[in-house]
């Protein structure tokens, strides 16, 4: 089965698919982007993906941009890539045109996607869990826009794995636990799960969503609410959550073993019912 | 003259040069940059420019490059072009690589430039001066590395311009000000020009060391410290400076004029000093 890209309107292999020098999310940073998991050949919840880019366009002032061009063209890209188990992403751009700050009057939305086979998270750190470190959140204040403005995520990232760990989570000059660099942060403390709330420091995700639905289901009660870095080192667990961090486990964070340091329950129990939703479309 | 590009060593026309959608400047602005202006056929500054654009690169730990190439295929885009004052713009991406947060292994780093003519700023703005607004300042921690994490700067300076104004001053929660959408922001007050100090939250501007030197020279005492909002609005002169921005008089604040609302003398003998330099090399 194919990697490939979709560039504007066409198919064609990743490495031919090119952007102009001065397409403004080269330039500026000025585009958004989402990426989609498909489980057993199906794509799940693109709805939800879809409202979050026009969300993050509209937010921007982009210039208007069909979704249901998108839509059709992620369908032809996932149909001819053939993949049971892929990860989409999807970026568009403001445009192209000469560089200059403001925002160009009449610009063209430049929309680009790629496909590829997606791996499963080791059944090692589903078994053992996985360690984060923290690091002061110095990313930019508006973080509910799911833009490319991820030097800084990346960075992060690279500071995680520099120092043995599996993630980064940001925390504030004052101690509010934000997220991850690709994924939002939960606690359970007292048999509650605890996460940020919607504010523009950290992503409305679409895993964060169906996580709390899925706790309204089980009866296991949410507050979205601010916490600190004290009590995420004092919760009974940690986990992360995104479209491919999926429930990610987290028994460790900087040099504070979580509870007992092994997998906990609620953890278990909402992979397992995130992956039935995934799995049954 | 031709307006041309440079990529990797090729000079070509702009509009051909085109750079793979998974370079990390697209999906991560994961890049760096700089601006470089000539006078009389003269590229002005290109040491600093060039020492901060490694400084950049060493920040983020980009995969070596060499600064001779860069400087070698600057010169010959420069004469190519043949422009007497143009604007050079010079960017280095991490390289090209599937899309995955941490930094490649082995990504080779990607080199762009384009050069165009530089307008001039109009005699009307030197003469009666520009208005600001002020903005939260809601940029990333680390802008004293010249990224393309420009997003936030674009949509200041896009909100100055519905709002009738030349530029946006980006100000903190507790009332300190950093500097503009892309320039450094100067007061005069009572006789000192005050700037920010050199810190992670502001651009080490070339222009910015110019005239502190400049400032040197004629005796006029500078003071690197933080000053706040209110010392900005009560200042007897407040200008920024920057390569394009050269030394641009502000007489207007938010809603506050800003001393008599004339273009003051501090400002006017800075700018003709700059000026000189520039046409002298």
């Amino acid at each position: 089965m194919p990697e490939l890209a979709y560039l504007n309107g066409k198919i064609l292999p990743i490495e031919e698919a090119t952007v102009p020098i001065e397409d403004r999310g080269y330039q500026f940073g000025d585009a958004v982007y989402e990426f989609i998991a498909s489980y057993s050949g199906r794509m799940f919840r693109v709805n939800e993906h879809l409202a979050r880019l026009q969300r993050s366009m509209d937010a921007l002032e982009f210039p208007k941009v069909s979704l249901k061009e998108i839509e059709a063209g992620l369908s032809e890209l996932f149909n001819q890539a053939g993949f049971d188990r892929a990860g989409i992403y999807i970026q568009i751009s403001r445009g192209v045109a000469p560089r200059n700050h403001p925002f160009p009057a009449d610009s063209k939305a430049q929309v680009v996607m790629t496909i590829r086979g997606l791996n499963e998270i080791p059944d090692e750190i589903l078994e053992k869990g996985a360690t984060v470190i923290t690091l002061k959140d110095f990313r930019w204040g508006r973080c509910d826009i799911k833009t490319v403005q991820l030097l800084p995520n990346a960075m992060a990232k690279q500071k995680a794995l520099d120092a043995g760990a599996y993630d980064c989570i940001f925390v504030t000059d004052r101690g509010i636990v934000r997220e991850g660099t690709s994924s939002n942060a939960f606690i359970i403390s007292g048999g509650v799960a605890v996460t940020h709330p919607l504010t523009p420091n950290i992503l409305p995700g679409v895993t964060r969503s169906i996580i709390i639905d899925i706790c309204a289901r089980k009866d296991i009660a949410v507050e979205e609410r601010f916490y600190s870095i004290d009590e995420l080192y004092a919760a009974d667990e940690v986990f992360l959550t995104g479209t491919t961090t999926e429930v990610m486990p987290i028994v460790r964070v900087d040099s504070y073993q979580i509870a007992d340091g092994r997998v906990g329950q609620y953890a278990k129990l909402l992979y397992r019912a995130l992956r039935q939703e995934a799995e049954s479309g």
